[in-house]
């Protein structure tokens, strides 16, 4: 007997189209993103992985992509649990810049330091500015970033997914993530064991759910899960390795 | 000080547009069941009424227009509870059959009776046919009826009021209740003190956010509430007063 999770990485937002670093800024699904939590809905039911409760971020880009791909499954009954801990990686001061901009002018190196480095994180945001969060009432109170490496997604993530996420597991519920490149990175990191520099070339397409059985240590059965639709998963993941170029 | 609850009828659904008696079938939002959501968000927006908390039904059509409303309102990251208590009145065997015929059947008495009396439900459902609940996941374990008058609803609302939404009114959130019809006519006859023969005069307008100021008691500060679109609501009062003829 197993623990079933599913991670689901929102569709591509009006910002991915765009090529824009995102982070906490919360822009909504593109139409191709609608379209791909749609399918994500599908895929679900095809497989017949159906999540008994959500887990989502407070970005409508996670929030959307669960509302349709649970909808298509007839799940849109289900438990929701929202928190900031599920966020996108805070880039930071790069917040709003396009990819290709901050690559010429800070030079490949420093770009992919940013963008792919375990503990290097951006410049912080400057408050009050016109990307930053610190007047959002939904964070109102809270320990919140003003600009994050992975390192630091996985060390806010980690307490959600120990006191919201594993209660849900271990009372044998079909858990749905529906979240970000870089937190469900994070979690699959702490997963799957994966050192701090192998988690630097993995990367999460959108879309396309991804199925973990766990065992009664919430170790996967399979390491790295599967993904329900594993030819357009190999394709997305090529994909998004080229951002940015 | 005073507590602020703003209710919510979903927008129409495919089954509103087409007569037919809907009760617990999950049916979805029509093209303008989704634009009258659309429009409740804005009119929060434009009043300045924001959620910081939502209680839905387990049914599509409320969950769909909680889900539009508070998107367009910049809301959609707020907690979110669902439960069956919550749910449009169950309308027994009548479920999946039209209003009209029900009507011409059993004359204008009979479907009055079955409509709008207080205390006299229609037949129940048989288990196992095509619009009866008993096999649906959502329900399993739960006490759920087979036919409701509007005073099985409200004696099943009311549970679900006290311990659910009443704490959060407490705690000074702004609440918002996306339901039903009748759901909301339960809650209404509660908050109002409305006597048996009355209710069966009120109607609630589709999309249109009703918000009431509740003292410390829960006594309505003025009683009805008021309409973020009050002549639009009347409009709409009028219509759906109009409905099956």
């Amino acid at each position: 007997m197993t623990y079933t999770l599913v991670l689901l990485r929102h569709g591509e937002s009006d910002w991915n189209a765009q090529n824009l670093f995102t982070g906490w800024v919360d822009v909504p699904l593109s139409e191709k993103g609608t379209e791909e939590a749609l399918t994500g809905g599908r895929l679900m039911v095809d497989a017949g992985v159906l999540p008994d409760i959500v887990h989502t971020s407070l970005l409508r880009r996670a929030i959307s992509t669960a509302n349709l791909a649970l909808d298509v499954a007839d799940r849109h009954w289900i438990p929701v649990h929202r928190h900031w801990r599920l966020n996108e990686r805070h880039y930071g001061a790069l917040q709003g810049k396009n990819k290709k901009e901050i690559r010429d002018e800070y030079g490949e190196e420093q770009f992919m330091l940013w963008r792919r480095s375990y503990d290097v994180p951006p410049p912080e945001i400057e408050p009050g500015t016109e990307f930053s969060q610190d007047a959002d009432p939904r964070y109102a109170g809270e320990p919140i970033p003003r600009s994050e490496c992975l390192k630091d997604v996985l060390e806010r993530a980690l307490p959600y997914w120990n006191e919201a996420i594993v209660p849900d597991l271990k009372s044998r519920k079909v858990v749905l993530v529906a979240a970000h490149g870089n937190s469900l990175r994070a979690i699959i990191k702490h997963l799957d064991g994966i050192d701090d520099e192998t988690i630097s070339g993995l990367n999460v397409p959108t879309g396309i759910p991804l199925v973990y059985e766990l065992d009664e240590n919430l170790t996967p059965t399979q390491p790295g899960g599967r993904y329900l639709d594993p030819e357009a998963a190999k394709e997305a993941i090529a994909a998004v390795a080229n951002q940015g170029r």
